[in-house]
């Protein structure tokens, strides 16, 4: 890796690992979950918050920082870290994602992706040298390949075409002007397809990318398919350097990850299903709407030692608080969520120091899978 | 006054005073302003937020929670201290203030008024009795009496009327079955009619009320009549229990109260303001919409050593959070603003124990005008 990052593995336990990932901003243990902060903060959270939560990387959106308040912008608030005021490392993924997801009329070719802003509807360009122009203005410690990611239900030739740009796309990256002392990933597609997933891990492990993801996963397909997918890519992803896992997601999917030889990941799903209503607990999910919440003078999780399970919230007044519409719910159960997932986390780690990852998670996941509070219907 | 309660005048400047108001649920000293949590939370804000800005009471409104989730649940939960986690004092209205301006197709006659719900369109009765009923089960230090407060246009015979009411309605209350170690404070009614104020004044009294408060102010009447009103009444409110101004205000009209002789006020302006963009500092307003806090790396006031300007938020990234709909810029800037109001009340303090309140307020006042960053279209 480059100057001022390392990438120090501490302990196996079948293909899963726990190591410490340095960068100029601090260190993260790994395996980690990373929150998503889209436009420069996680939502309602303060960064004071969310370091409680045990995240030692913030994510946040290239596409959505480049439409507001633009890279330039945050280049002369001193960037993205004193920008949002984290402390910690960040990270910025490419923009590409958003422009597939969110963005109107796109049109991809082998240069980039032309579209319209989904804010106001200008025309705007994306290729990999103005991604990696806009990361390197932003200034996370790691920034991401501008790759092509096909959706869950892509055929096998769409998904090689894609694994095709994408490997372009990595080169020209890599050959971009920009900051140095950054960080870049590559990112691997492929799709469901193992074998086009090793195929195009075989290319890209010998580009000089200080990290590698999986991209194009949970985006659509059955998670029995992303969890198959894993079991036959992670672990041979090189070893010395960190391995993401992009979008991802439940408690099942992180246990799943990491015990695959996964070492990051990040996903919405604490933070917006917060605002939905719903908390993650270590009896599975928990929804504060329902009206079994009325009066029930508890906390969320009375097994959670996080600021709000023991500092009086009861879920009678979050409820209340999520029927009549209050700011305060969201922020509430957001900093509930991630620190159940900062704390998920950390207790995997220890499973994995303690050689019985798997023993663990089977029960952890049992357990939650029989108590969970939320109907199918409600399932994300 | 009853039982658990005090209150106790340290010093004085003409009109004014300082005094400390002491509850079973803790002291404060006054004047003070108090923040308004409408529904059992003040917008944005943990109630540890709350309490670093100074603030010693917060307001809730009985007409919001009787209508959600219903003073039934929130005495299931422990009552108002408990259901909210504010460890200090809390009053509540009445609810009677919210029924006139909320309420659709409200009909008011000697005994009470019936009305619609705002949220549901449910037909509801507020009397002297059930105000006291639902404030006695949401356990508040400090309870209202019922009054009827007629709109700032109001004729003359109009607020005679209104002014009957109130006292038949302040007898009611005193008699009403209601939670004995609750404080019960009388309102004032009269409109911009000092005579007519006064005269209220001297009927009510003769009432065993735990302190008075002046209603019907700063309901639409220009601010100097409202002034007019203060100088002329305040200082003749009964002097040993406390002296509330409802419903006020800008900084300029707590100065003024206060001055005149007020202890206590409230009001959804420093709050409401925030989560529109409007800062309060030293020098007057500021709107963090303005473009010209795009590129600002300093504080919304250097001068403030409240917890947003001495931590890094930005004017520039607080301006991106305004602009993306973030909920953190609501929190933040409301937490300023409650911030600033707790300053100035205890500067006013001291100004007042040193004697020299009038020309401490006249220099304050003349740099927030001449400073001041927001047009008159922007006025509040």
């Amino acid at each position: 890796m480059r100057s001022g990052y390392s990438f120090e593995v501490h302990a196996r336990d079948a293909h899963a690992r726990v190591a410490t990932l340095t960068t100029p901003n601090g260190s993260v243990e790994t395996p980690t979950f990373m929150p998503v902060g889209t436009v420069g903060t996680v939502k309602g959270l303060s960064m004071e918050e969310v370091a409680v939560t045990g995240a030692g990387v913030v994510l946040a959106n290239t596409y959505h920082l480049w439409l507001r308040p633009g890279p330039e912008v945050v280049r002369n608030l001193g960037g993205l870290h004193k920008f949002t005021r984290w402390p910690g490392i960040m990270l910025t993924d490419s923009g590409g994602f958003q422009v597939f997801s969110l963005a109107k009329l796109r049109t991809i070719d082998d240069e980039g992706v032309t579209f319209r802003s989904h804010l106001d509807g200008t025309m705007l360009r994306l290729t990999p040298e103005e991604s990696m122009r806009i990361q390197s203005l932003l200034g996370a410690d790691i920034a991401m390949a501008f790759d092509e990611c096909p959706p869950g239900d892509a055929a096998r030739p769409e998904v090689e075409r894609a694994m095709a740009r994408t490997t372009a796309w990595a080169a020209r990256c890599l050959a971009a002007p920009r900051d140095p002392n950054q960080a870049l990933f590559g990112i691997v597609q492929g799709g469901v397809h193992t074998d086009l997933r090793l195929q195009h891990l075989e290319t890209l492990r010998e580009m000089p990318f200080d990290g590698f993801a999986l991209g194009g996963l949970s985006v659509g397909e059955p998670w029995q398919e992303m969890h198959r997918v894993l079991d036959a890519v992670a672990h041979k992803m090189p070893e010395n350097v960190p391995r993401y896992l992009m979008g991802v997601g439940t408690p099942r999917d992180l246990i799943a990850g990491s015990l695959a030889g996964i070492d990051m990941f990040d996903c919405v799903l604490p933070t917006r299903n917060a605002r939905n209503g719903q908390a993650l607990t270590w009896n599975g999910r928990a929804n504060m709407k329902q009206l079994r919440n009325r009066d029930d003078k508890g906390p969320i999780d009375p097994e959670c030692d996080g600021p709000c399970c023991t500092s009086g919230y009861s879920r009678g007044y979050l409820r209340h608080l999520f029927m009549a519409g209050e700011m305060l719910f969201g922020r509430v159960v957001t900093q509930h969520n991630l620190y159940f997932f900062g704390r998920l986390m950390a207790r995997l780690r220890q499973a994995i120091r303690d050689g019985n990852a798997r023993s663990w998670a089977d029960s952890v996941l049992d357990r939650m899978n029989e108590n969970d509070e939320v109907g199918p219907a409600d399932e994300d």
